[in-house]
């Protein structure tokens, strides 16, 4: 059922998992809490899971895309028994589209919804199937994407650790870890591989502003997995680099055009230019599902624009001044030209254009 | 007395003001609490004057210059009116270096520190001066910095305004205003000159890690005066600048090199890589005091290191795991090659290089 047949590596945080059957519940570490407290959250309903990737309660591009492969079970379950499978159907396809609009930057949101949608209307479609058969179809393709995410996860890392020398600084943005995932991490899975082969580096991770999840989410992994850190403020990082502090960089992903541009968090953008300045190599690290072929280039992928409460207060403390005018975009897009190489779970795009993500994944 | 003949242009904000003759108070607003609060801190000894530039409920180089100047009087207060004028300059002399250590990077500090010093020593080995005289030559040419800076922060607004066009986009990183000077600032002072003229210009303030001035204090000011702007997080700089939102960057400074590589708030230097790489001009205003021509290049300028916790708390919000590894620069520097000009109140820097930077000031 599961679609592969490795072993399910040692986990950080069981950041997306569902426990039970078809009338199970989605359970999420509620990562606006992280680190002063650790909380799951027990997600019964559509409403509760839009909510909970709105307000980024689980967040990450593959981790969203995880939570909301379940949506449609979700959605099933408030149904009567005897609900014809086409009616229910109908609720599937409402939940996707809703859930859809949660969140527009990451593309495997709607590419994990799509692949449990078609298996729902595949089975609806046929006679005499049941809404039972509804149910445990949905969960059996959503169970297939979270453990594909798992192992997907762990070839990243291999794919990536390569690229990480002794004796490196690595500067990280944002979080891309097992926070970010249903695994061990995309960015961050490359340095748990490293780590596993012995080798010794140390990290640097920008706090990322507004939402801090460098400080707060990438240093409570790297933290727990004994990962020599240390945080620093989104600014510091063209200072880190000119002393020789950093020999790569590597970050996640959020979607990647066919040409190889890439959005992810706020901020990456800025990095990357930085890193070329300085000559030093820029990574990303995404699964294929993060990759939308759909798209020619980076200017077409959509931007999401976020509150201004989340640059002017922090906690309870207002940091600016009443009604200031803020520009608060989630991502930003990173040129195809500025990153040394992507790696994926089925290889390495090196220098990456529009012909080598096709050789690779078209 | 006060070595200048020009008028006194309005003030945003009394930043740092004597209040009083020789045994007055220095009043300075408490830069700690905006923009929430608005309230003034009356110093009275030279400890409360340290803690005050420590905690930076006064910073900026400018300010902290002004406000160092009164130091020599602070400590004078405390002594008998029948002090001897030769013992006295010991404590003047001990004020001056205790209040030198409280903030390596800005020059502006141990200059306005000396010259009061110089005069302080020529009164005191007069033969009959008295330690009332002492007082009056200590607190004439604290006032005659006070009343420079003010007259010198016009200036540097009025050569530097001509760089500012209808229609750009400036970016701003940190605080260069009324609230980093006595008079109406040295970037910001750019921006309020041009603004007399009538030019329609929007300014983007960079939030500014680790302490936010940016977001509490360069907006405040800039919100009273009634200019556009925007508030950004640093790492939105770059996506800003590939958008063709910023026409022009321009900020302060805290300690400028022989050669023109100049210190200012963590971030400049990011900054100014990011200017460079999309082809926008980057400015520095600062006055000739900022300039420390006994060292040859930004190598030599000391960085002040600052408390971990400045990075891992906001208000009373924990944004970091507990005992994570923060590391917290206060300045860095930006290469004079980056630099397209240093405005002064005695004239314009262009392209920056030792000779350039003797020929005006030497």
């Amino acid at each position: 059922m599961y679609g592969y047949d490795g072993v399910i590596p040692r986990m950080i945080a069981e950041t997306v998992k569902w426990i039970g059957g078809v009338n199970g519940v989605l359970e999420l570490i509620d990562q606006r809490r992280l680190p002063a407290q650790f909380e799951k959250l027990r997600i019964r309903s559509v409403e509760q899971l839009y909510e909970a990737i709105k307000t980024l309660a689980v967040r990450g591009a593959p981790a969203i895309g995880v939570a909301a492969a379940y949506a449609p079970l979700l959605a099933l379950q408030w149904l009567p028994d005897d609900e014809k499978p086409r009616e229910a159907l109908n609720h599937v396809i409402k939940a996707c589209d809703y859930i859809a609009s949660s969140r527009p930057t990451a593309v495997n949101l709607s590419w994990a919804l799509s692949r449990v949608r078609g298996k729902a209307s595949d089975i609806a479609h046929e006679p005499r199937s049941t809404i039972q058969e509804l149910k445990e179809v949905v969960l059996a393709e959503a169970s297939a994407i979270y453990a594909e995410d798992i192992e997907m996860c762990r070839r990243i890392g291999e794919n990536g650790e390569p690229f990480i020398h002794d004796g490196f600084g690595v500067l990280t943005h944002c979080n891309a870890g097992a926070l970010a995932t249903a695994g061990q991490g995309t960015a961050l899975s490359v340095l748990f591989e490293a780590q596993k082969k012995g080798k010794q580096f140390e990290v640097y991770a920008d706090e990322t502003r507004p939402l801090l999840q460098g400080s707060r989410l990438t240093a409570w992994e790297l933290q727990q997995a004994g990962i020599k850190l240390t945080v620093v403020c989104d600014n510091m990082a063209g200072f880190l680099m000119k002393q020789g502090k950093i020999q790569a960089v590597i970050t996640g992903a959020d979607r990647i055009a066919a040409n190889g541009d890439t959005a992810n968090k706020i901020g990456t953008y800025s990095v990357s230019v930085l890193a070329r300045h300085h000559g030093i190599p820029f990574y990303v690290a995404a699964p294929s599902s993060t990759f939308d072929l759909s798209i020619a280039d980076g200017e077409q992928i959509p931007i999401e624009q976020r509150d201004a409460s989340e640059v002017t207060w922090v906690g309870g403390t207002h940091t600016a001044p009443e009604d200031v005018g803020v520009y608060n975009p989630a991502f930003d897009v990173t040129p195809a030209q500025h990153i040394t190489a992507i790696v994926t779970e089925r290889g390495v795009i090196t220098n990456p254009n529009e012909d080598r993500v096709r050789a690779l994944l078209g």
